[in-house]
């Protein structure tokens, strides 16, 4: 599904925008006011296959930073998220929902530990720094929350280590996942992460200063050449089955994080407060209604989802799927979904109805897929 | 400048996007997370001019509304603007800055007061939703903050109101411009109010339930036939002659309300209070550093602005155009611009930096243009 995009200073550019043109980008999606590549000359099967067994460039710097310093900069953090900050260490990533008054989702960042007062959240699609400043505002903190000039550059596939170990040295084999580094690029100092939205190795560079974009991406791109790297996006196929989520697509402020199999991720035994524990300690003790599941199915759809899929059995209305695609691994389509409490059990037969109309079979299943 | 646009959930649809895709419609933009149709079959001008003449449908959904309600209501709402909201009646539309800590723009909606305890932020592209959940959270308000189900349809041109006396009755020409009604729809009541995005008159429906828009869509059409109705959208030529700003593209939180000929929309003599109003005050005290102008240059480059382009005078930048178009009321290009304060005069001679290399003379003007 494509239609033209009309391109004014609010969809902003980025430090490689002319390098993702020049490379050939065909679409491109809006998220955080900003241009995100969605598809080079490939297909999403043939870049899928790619991401796997090579290495990808991606510009994702629509992953904007909010930064918090300052020396209630802790408490702001812990007041937007039920994971619990305490035990994060410098050089720490943390992936974390934040929450609002209805322990509804508010975004789903990375949160970067910079030092004891100082964070930054790279962020999904929503306006997470009028959140953070709404309530610093209101409760009167003493921080600062601003947007800093860094445009993440992700270094995704097998071969990531590879290329970056060129770059920056052989170090950047030992870094633990989600851990980051602050490391060399052409007399600057930089913040390498190793982290990434998908499945595969990989690691995200964490630019400061737009105006190294060109040289960064050319400096990843030339010694990529021995890797056979390509220019990339996140890729949905590799997502889903890697039960990444999207923001904005497989959960939104509707959902809580307890739904989408995030329980592990919240503190809810009164030992950290934050906003919308209330609510999500009321949800706990009832148990949730519904759970983040995959489901497998048959046919040949359009892949992605405009709207959500519903998922029936007997007819009836007992979830839907809201991101899918064919996977060329387990050669079926895969879905992400959410699945009411009585049809959740893995095995469960159901039906999906796509959007050209068909009814199409299939079949509860964990994720991660496998 | 347009390029693909690849769609998801997370790049919402609207209660209007099946009729505007039938209606023929080949670009769109993504404002809060939502398509807004940007261009139909015919040219920005063929569009401008029909638009001065006779009367337009435009699919204004992703204008969202927050809604506060309860009984901090009126706290709230006035935490976030410098406007003095103490003197609306209920029905009033007001026209207001939203700012932040250091007196910079968060967002630049109407609101709508639908009683003493009762509002909603018609928004510009930012989640102000996001802000004032923060805001409350912080400071433990009162009051329930929500996105409902409401997809405004603006009717806008000279036409607009025998358009909209057919649907809605005679009573529609004795509204006042910035004033609401709640007037029947097909059994329903609906919010119509005297306003919209252009420099014509116009009305914007805000429809409450999605279920409703392929009926209200199609009701506007069959009445507008007779007044030569067709599909549109905000016009850039229109939008830039008048002088109507646009979040994003004109203004950042960079900018501040003061210096883009706001002033007279700012409370800061110690009556109301509100967030960012100090550093207004300050501000206000200093004298702005720039200011809003018009300017109209020569030659035939491609409208719009992806990036601000740079006015000088002796090769010294003195500011930049933010947005841009020919005027074919003026026979000249005119562009929004912000001046540096010892050159914002109008008269004063200026050249403009536009993306194709050329640099081309002009003159700094008052707002609007006339």
């Amino acid at each position: 599904m494509v239609a033209q995009l009309s391109m004014s200073r609010r969809i902003r550019r980025t430090p490689y925008t002319d390098r993702v043109e020049r490379a050939g980008v065909r679409e491109f999606t809006v998220v955080n006011h900003m241009l995100l590549p969605k598809a080079y000359r490939r297909s999403v099967e043939e870049d899928y296959r790619h991401l796997r067994e090579a290495v990808q460039i991606w510009n994702v710097s629509c992953q904007r930073q909010v930064r918090i310093e300052g020396p209630d900069a802790s408490r702001l953090v812990q007041m937007m998220t039920p994971r619990n900050i305490g035990g994060a260490r410098s050089g720490d990533c943390l992936y974390l929902p934040l929450t609002d008054w209805n322990g509804g989702i508010v975004n789903d960042p990375v949160l970067l530990k910079l030092a004891e007062d100082r964070y930054w959240l790279s962020i999904a699609d929503s306006d997470v720094l009028l959140y953070a400043l709404g309530i610093a505002a209101g409760a009167d903190l003493d921080v600062e929350v601003s947007e800093p000039d860094v445009a993440p550059l992700a270094v995704q596939g097998p071969c990531a280590p590879d290329v970056l170990a060129l770059l920056f040295g052989e170090e950047i084999r030992r870094m633990g996942r989600f851990r980051f580094r602050r490391l060399d690029f052409e007399g600057t100092t930089q913040i390498v992460a190793r982290t990434g939205y998908s499945s595969q190795d990989g690691f995200e560079i964490y630019l400061r200063d737009a105006t190294l974009g060109g040289a960064l991406w050319d400096a990843v791109w030339n010694v990529g050449q021995a890797f056979d790297i390509a220019p990339g996006c996140p890729n949905l196929i590799d997502r889903i089955e890697g039960g990444l989520l999207s923001y904005g697509n497989d959960m939104t402020r509707a959902n809580n994080p307890l739904e989408l199999g995030m329980a592990r991720l919240c503190t809810l035994d009164g030992s950290i407060d934050c906003i919308g524990r209330a609510a999500l300690v009321r949800i706990a003790r009832a148990g949730v209604a519904r759970t983040m599941r995959g489901v497998v199915f048959d046919g040949a759809p359009e892949p992605g989802c405009a709207t959500p899929w519903p998922v029936t059995v007997d007819g009836l209305p007992v979830g839907c799927i809201t991101s899918a695609a064919r996977s060329p691994r387990l050669q079926r389509n895969v879905g992400l979904s959410l699945i009411d409490r009585e049809f959740w059990n893995p095995g469960q037969p159901v039906a999906v109805q796509t959007p050209d109309g068909e009814i199409r079979p299939g079949e509860v299943v964990a994720v991660p897929f496998d």
